[in-house]
């Protein structure tokens, strides 16, 4: 039994999803497909990076990830495909999996790209639009019916990598970013507790508001009071309990986060 | 083969979803998954619980339902599990299941329910923020790999029930609340076919207007009329022909319904 | 292992999609069931056509795609079931098949009809509003258990087509209408690339904006041209390079679209 995941910016209406999932059976009929997700901003490859990365972990060995964020289809960028650890992944050389590479370089796994160039392994025809389709969905069944990474391409070892900005040290804590709002509303920061190690947090100042220090969970505090924790990920969220801290906040992305430390 | 459904308030575009899937596949690789709902809206523990009893009786004896509508996450409420009739369902203790509990309830249906107490069922790492991926994915994926309920956590009796409001009879029919608001306009209202047995509807007024008597399906009325009828779970609604009621009539869940039948 | 696709317009959140897939794995447990769309606009019978005629051909010989989109429902419209060459559809005799059996047609594949007239097929209790779960679904299922087509009806041969607008020749290229929208805002024009042969063209004119020429692929421009190019299906599509063409034109369905040939 073999598991494909998807994630793309195509939406749900427009059936695109469902054509991928109709190439994939064609050549692996048992591949068992779960979408990771469909609505990552159009051409925003940094979120599907970071939602990639969030979600692939859990997946058992051998599963392979297709990622279709892809607004260079069509153009020289390379199609490609890797095996991080033990799991697979196939998508556009656009920088799509430099977060989930780092979660496996981190833990020491095994890293090995190809640049899919054998047609053989594609759809006959190929459109200028949707690889998605054409390329990287029989790439991942090929896999799926146990083809060797190897077969599907020439190993590289340059894939684009996005350059992630990393949260700096201060004087009194840490600098960090606001680096995806997810569906409640929650902030979510580039800081991770690995940065603040035992340090207690004395402040967190984001968007012109002090919260003082940090929850565990949304349920110690009352209806409508922002919190700061740690989310389910590891990085350092703002909510608010039973609310929207993004609407409360006015926050977006990539505005900047202070972590005061206590001393 | 297991089934394993999942409904949820956490949206589809966070990959949250997702890890689920793969949690559960890691333990359970041949499990088939239905998603139910993931739009349920956020913290909204009845309306989780309507969703979940329309569409959980349809599927088959062994399906185990994962509901993670969750407020109290990381608190002092439980994690429970149940087998209703020959159906399962886990998730937290919070009232969610109050409705398919009851019509397992009324069809006579064994019921049991275990505190889910037993961390080595559970991923090594909890976080504090979703036990829907730490705790209730891997407790379905046993379930559906065989684990007997009784391995998964102690006996309860007790688990927490939302008070649901019931239709009231009246001098001249039956008095009942908006419930649900669906995809299409729809107004679902509390009063079911068995509240009217043989009687026949003279009028329903909400929101201000009357609709007399009822139609057997939209395609009786001409677009854009009022109709009420009963819709395919029993419940009386109120739709506009190819059109949205809701916008119509403004209507909003909670507002009252009136029935007036026949004399 | 048989594959069921589903296209409504039900949306995602009120469960009803998932109530069908229950009702399918009561009678065809292994059926491996992929959703095409949810989100086609509340009973819009020409988007389901177009969305199920972009999708269903990439999948294996044997797929049965389920389509309730379905204003008729409960009344005098008849249920049907079809065989399109190697693939099955399933759904209401209301024109929602016209494009996908053109394109079987047009392949010179095989077509036969069946009225689902068989209700030893169907769930014991039948709504009026929801054929997609007490009909459609456990039809779906049986052909995907091994009933025959012909058990599940009587035989016909003249399913409802719709109405279909055909490009037209002018004397300076053809003349078309945009078909859809699609998530990105791209606008696909019902001018195929078979319309235009190997002429080369000069001019698209659309919503008072001409573009000239054609590109390849959106990475040919910079981001916010405006592009025009042939899109994954084959259709003469108009976008705007990492940016929403529908919003830039302000173009709307079925709005012409004239197309100059290079003399």
């Amino acid at each position: 039994m073999s598991i494909i995941t998807i994630t793309t910016d195509f939406g749900i209406k427009d059936g695109n999803v469902g054509a991928m999932k109709g190439v994939i059976w064609n050549i692996a009929p048992q591949a068992q497909i779960a979408d990771l997700s469909h609505l990552i901003s159009p051409q925003n490859i940094q979120e599907a990076a970071l939602i990639v990365a969030r979600a692939a972990p859990y997946f058992p060995d051998g599963a392979i990830h297709v990622v279709v964020v892809d607004p260079g289809v069509g153009t020289e960028r390379r199609p490609i495909a890797g095996r991080l650890g033990s799991q697979f992944v196939v998508g556009p050389d656009n920088g799509v999996f430099t977060l989930l590479l780092q979660y496996f370089e981190q833990n020491n796994q095994l890293v090995q790209w190809v640049h899919l160039d054998q047609p053989h392994y594609w759809l006959k025809k190929i459109s200028h639009v949707f690889h998605g389709r054409d390329i990287f969905a029989p790439v991942a069944a090929h896999l799926a019916s146990g083809v060797a990474l190897e077969e599907l391409g020439s190993p590289i070892n340059d894939p684009l990598r996005l350059n992630v900005k990393q949260p700096q040290r201060t004087v009194y804590g840490w600098r960090g970013d606001i680096i995806h709002i997810d569906h409640f509303g929650n902030i979510h920061t580039s800081i991770r507790a690995e940065h603040l190690g035992d340090a207690s947090v004395a402040t967190i100042r984001l968007c012109g508001v002090n919260i003082h220090g940090l929850v565990q969970t949304f349920g110690e505090r009352s209806s409508g009071e922002l919190v700061a924790l740690f989310g389910s990920n590891g990085n350092l969220i703002v909510s608010v309990v039973n609310g929207n801290a993004v609407r409360r906040l006015n926050a977006r992305l990539e505005d900047s986060v202070e972590v005061f430390l206590e001393e």
